[in-house]
């Protein structure tokens, strides 16, 4: 059992301002009218034109300290948890901190990365620490800017991204409240690791081997259906391990909030475990996948639309690059 | 107090083939004959022909393991600790597990990055979940390509770095064992944020923005002065705040493993607090600097030299990007 006494005292979000139907991106692309929303689930979605990563972060960031009837002075550690950064030096987490004018703060900045599930990832190691009163409250945000990454030639995977930012304020629950995490899972099927790539811009390919003619090496590639085929594979019995040690089960799920990863793949996953429409809350027809602010924007819009009240259970669920599983049993 | 009852079990490194001595270097850049070792410190380095960073993280990870008395099938987590990645999709710690040929592992892989310091945020992280019992033993691994993105032209930072891995395996001592992590402190001063980047190949400027003319914006930079100016201003406040809520001084320290920044800066960083050379473990003249691998292969190398032992007190000490300092008071 590894129960930790964590609370979600707030949250936040930033989209960029242009937004992008999916219309539009049927015309760009050649495609039939409604071919794009019907095969992505993805009315409209946002991109940034100037906003940067840490913009983003730093507005999301600042809700979710308002949100949580905190000033920034409170909070004691910046996560950065994204599957993007701003720049490969320094971590996003410190630029993110300049935005946020926080020049006279000593507090640490670092940057946590599994991909989709970085925001899980990095909530899942924080929840420790905060429990264990290391850290007081801490900002996990993720930001993320997927659109210059896509590779307009996979239809298939460009109609699915957007850009944008959410931010959570964590804190360590009093003792006469309920909130709490109460399990965690991660599992990575490395068989899958090359379903979802971006080879260039490490280290195996630099940047500045970057010629125009290797363009697709620094684009993301995604095969989506041996995605599918490998989640859905392992998907009911990593849900079985993870609530093993959760002294609550499937079933008692108020809200399923999970990566945002495709309308089909949100469709098939819920089916999959069972739950209804209701209990699974969906986001992508006005945001798109946004990587790993998926999970935390989700998590934000079913507290703004009052979808979830506290002591309810809740279930963070995703798949990332890896491939990766995620799930997080918590009570709001 | 936040004691975490943690023992590094095993340790292990590897070199890339390829041996740079400083006489290359002056040569290279037209320099007179030792002008590069003087300036540096660094005698000779490692550069990578074939060797890519997982593979070199998986040869360290095996040394660690094999050092732990350990097999892979024990080891139920794998952290990258690194600076830099292989792609940026998916994690490298998910590439090392595939070349550690742990295809049939569900564990779970994830990246932690803070540049410089990425091994001892990810130790200090891992520490609380492993002392909570949530993983048993957990691999950290820290594996750096730093040559492809050095600046020939900034000669004072492209002679420093070298590339490399560096593991250890870490697991929860005994009740009887004295071994744990006494305590640790972050601290990020975004004053120094602009004093060490790249700023090219994030969001901010995607890789395939680059065109030849704008081959800077893609390497590493950095003000070695502005970095010494603000971490000396602040080092002995920091460790002040460091010692605080250890029960034990300063003077007590049996071992600093230090980030092997430079030789002036570990010549100085030791002066200014008063270690002894024996006292101070230093291999950047036959290393560099390799970025978050520094750390662990200091300490790797101060076990395999017998210059330490079980029940000796360590300091873990580091600057990194952001610019942070970073901080672990430790029983090995």
């Amino acid at each position: 059992m590894n129960t930790r006494k964590i609370k979600i005292l707030g949250t936040g979000k930033y989209l960029p301002k242009k937004v992008v139907y999916s219309s539009e991106i049927d015309h760009k692309l050649g495609l039939p009218e409604g071919w794009t929303q019907k095969k992505s689930g993805v009315s409209h979605r946002h991109y940034v034109e100037t906003e940067s990563t840490s913009e983003m972060g730093a507005n999301a960031a600042r809700e979710a300290v308002r949100d949580a009837g905190l000033k920034l002075e409170d909070i004691d550690c910046i996560v950065s948890a994204s599957g993007t950064s701003e720049q490969p030096i320094p971590c996003t987490a410190a630029l993110i901190k300049i935005k946020l004018e926080m020049g006279n703060s000593n507090i640490p900045c670092f940057d946590i990365n599994s991909t989709c599930l970085s925001f899980v990832t990095a909530l899942d190691l924080i929840s420790f620490l905060v429990h264990q009163r290391k850290y007081n409250k801490v900002l996990i945000i993720s930001s993320e800017i997927a659109s210059p990454g896509l590779n307009w030639k996979q239809k298939e995977s460009c109609i699915l991204f957007g850009d944008g930012a959410a931010a959570v304020v964590v804190g360590r629950s009093e003792d006469h409240e309920q909130s709490e995490i109460t399990s965690s899972l991660t599992e990575t099927y490395v068989e899958g690791a090359s379903y979802t790539e971006i080879r260039g811009g490490g280290t195996r390919l630099p940047a500045t081997m970057f010629n125009g003619t290797n363009l697709e090496e620094y684009l993301f590639n995604m095969n989506g259906r041996a995605i599918f085929k490998l989640s859905s594979k392992v998907i009911n019995r990593f849900m079985d391990r993870l609530f093993e040690s959760t002294p609550f089960s499937r079933q008692d799920i108020h809200m399923v909030i999970p990566h945002q990863a495709s309308g089909l793949a949100l469709r098939i996953m819920r089916q999959k475990l069972g739950y209804t429409d209701e209990k699974f809350m969906n986001i992508i027809s006005t945001h798109g996948n946004v990587i790993a602010a998926s999970i935390p924007m989700a998590l934000h819009e079913s507290i703004k639309q009052n979808k979830i009240q506290r002591g309810d259970k809740l279930l963070l669920l995703g798949t990332s690059a890896g491939l990766s599983l995620g799930g997080m049993a918590l009570v709001y």
